[in-house]
């Protein structure tokens, strides 16, 4: 007899870190005892004037915010990384440590305060992504900036205390540790198949069809197999490209639409304005090729089972791997099937 | 001219994982704008009628817990793995899973809901001790049992929904990602210097005194060099031992002192009933000796600046790596200098 996998407590394989995921489908079935509430999410005004994002506000710094209309960059006012800090290393038995120099940024998304991704037109989303563009060029093709963490932490839940649609940019020196892993994966595949890891994946989604969310002419979002957050989703240009600089003009468009359709989705589950916090992977900015990458762009989302019911990734997830409560194959299905209209406009 | 690194932002390298950790000290002196509330921890009660925990209380599935006295242990009723699944792999392409088998407990540390480890006595806080090496024992000789992970997931911010004091005990067979990464250093130190990893950082510690919180004749409780939680520590024997079956009577009593006096400081650090998780590294059950291994229990507090203001890993750290804002020599000045009477006693 053989079994569904899928219906039974399993680990899966994630390719691009070679780490597990365990998975607990059956525990979906359990009753749910948790509150489901409906959206608490306060409308918000277009312009705050104590909003330290908004254009023309002046922030604790004392610096005045210009009057911007587009995207918005600036040195972030309480940076966790310098550029100028002097290089030191202390090496003393078994404690190893070292100067990290970095630049971090914040990018307003756009001059009005009302919005998020979801709600933003698809030609304002467009000018977020060249304007991502523009900064890992400049940040990239600076002394000791080997790195560049495009972000956003989007709700309070994710550690985000200002509403105004905005994201970050932490570039640093050093090689991160989740980009170590992934170019091992990617080195490994390459240099055995001559072939992209994620591209030949995504080939493999694109037939199955279960894990596509969205999908365009240059883009895919999906469900990851190997899925960690219950909602998680991953968008992957289906071209095989190493970082967002070599996105053409059409392919910019093609972005900031599946942007905006997935995060649509997003706000539609559980009728909120949908936290995650969201990353660009992409090569290091160190002058080496890279020719096995593939960048992506990941989306953790920390709901579960409504607006305010999430899950924690606590004990046994810190201490041994993590683990979820409903397959990749659930989530897709639920996020399939929800409109393509935002909520708020129906 | 030398440069303090603990005053630029720097990374710090973790000998167990192999993975740095970015620290950015300059950040304490931002001001800070967030709440910094007392505790709201509500009295309990030592006995609550609706507690799934208590003693003779009905659970969900209908059953009783016995009217136990001492540290009672029963299968989880939501269990995350399962001990009868079917053996299944999925091989399909770049998907890959296969079944986790494994058993969950939950293990009620005290019949007083109105206790947390800090508040128990020494002498129960023992018992606690003694069931986890039970467990450990009866889970591990197991067929199919290959590791077992002993946690506690403290405080609502935590994902605990039930404030009666108690862990949990996730076993099963494969070995998680977490220990194979330590596995690996302990064994590449070990091979190269015939000595434990663990144990000589601590015999440096011991002599350093910076970042040690507590200690007596077997155990030492410390900051570790590479701390990721603003107030992380680390309890770990001084003899060298792979695992807590090892304990004898006297440094089981010598165990539970310290937790008893850790969490007391913790308790102290903000007035309130410390949220945390922790857990237990030690050997698989697998049957190999691993000799190189140093079993040590380590608790992850979220907390920051109060009760109320917590560090949140989200953006950057979920895409890069960790990060944290004050020093592990900072967070240790602190811990040493709290009281070792509980608030609420004093
Ligand atoms: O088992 P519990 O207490 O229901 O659940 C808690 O601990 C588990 C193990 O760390 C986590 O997977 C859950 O997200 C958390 O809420
Ligand atoms: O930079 P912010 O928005 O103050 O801070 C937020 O994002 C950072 C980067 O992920 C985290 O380190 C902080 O814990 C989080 O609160």
């Amino acid at each position: 007899m053989s079994h569904d996998i899928n219906s039974i407590p399993h680990r899966r394989y994630n390719i691009l870190t070679g780490e597990w995921i365990l998975c607990s489908p059956h525990r979906t079935k359990r009753p749910w005892q948790g509150k489901t509430e409906k959206d608490t999410t306060p409308k918000k005004e277009t312009y705050d004037p104590s909003c330290y994002l908004c254009p023309g506000n002046t922030r604790s710094t004392g610096d005045k915010n210009p009057d911007y209309k587009e995207p918005y960059t600036f040195i972030n006012d309480f940076s966790a990384l310098l550029i100028d800090s002097p290089m030191a290393t202390q090496e003393n038995g078994l404690m190893k440590a070292e100067t990290e120099v970095g630049i971090c940024k914040v990018v307003c998304f756009s001059p009005d305060h009302s919005l998020t991704l979801p709600l933003m037109e698809e030609e304002d989303i467009t000018k977020v992504v060249k304007t991502w563009k523009k900064e890992y060029a400049e940040l990239g093709s600076q002394d000791n900036i080997n790195y560049v963490q495009i972000f956003e932490n989007k709700g309070a839940i994710m550690g985000c205390s200002n509403p105004h649609p905005h994201g970050q940019i932490w570039s640093q020196m050093s090689i991160p540790t989740e980009i170590e892993k992934k170019s091992k994966h990617f080195k490994a595949y390459w240099d055995k198949n001559q072939s992209s890891l994620l591209g030949d994946y995504i080939k493999q989604e694109l037939e199955a069809k279960e894990r596509i969310i969205v999908e365009n002419k240059h883009f895919v979002a999906l469900v990851p197999y190997w899925a960690v957050w219950p909602y998680e989703i991953m968008i992957a240009p289906k071209k095989h490209q190493q970082h967002i600089g070599q996105l053409n003009q059409e392919e910019e468009k093609a972005f900031a639409e599946i942007l905006k359709k997935l995060t649509i989705k997003y706000d539609n589950l559980f009728e909120t304005s949908f936290p995650y916090s969201s990353g660009i992977h992409q090569i290091p900015t160190d002058g080496s090729d890279y020719p096995e990458w593939h960048w992506h762009m990941s989306f953790y989302p920390p709901l579960l089972r409504s607006a305010t019911v999430k899950k924690f990734m606590v004990g046994y997830e810190m201490f041994a791997g993590p683990q979820r409560d409903i397959t990749a194959e659930q989530a897709a299905k639920t996020l399939q099937n929800l409109s393509d209209i935002h909520y708020l406009k129906q």
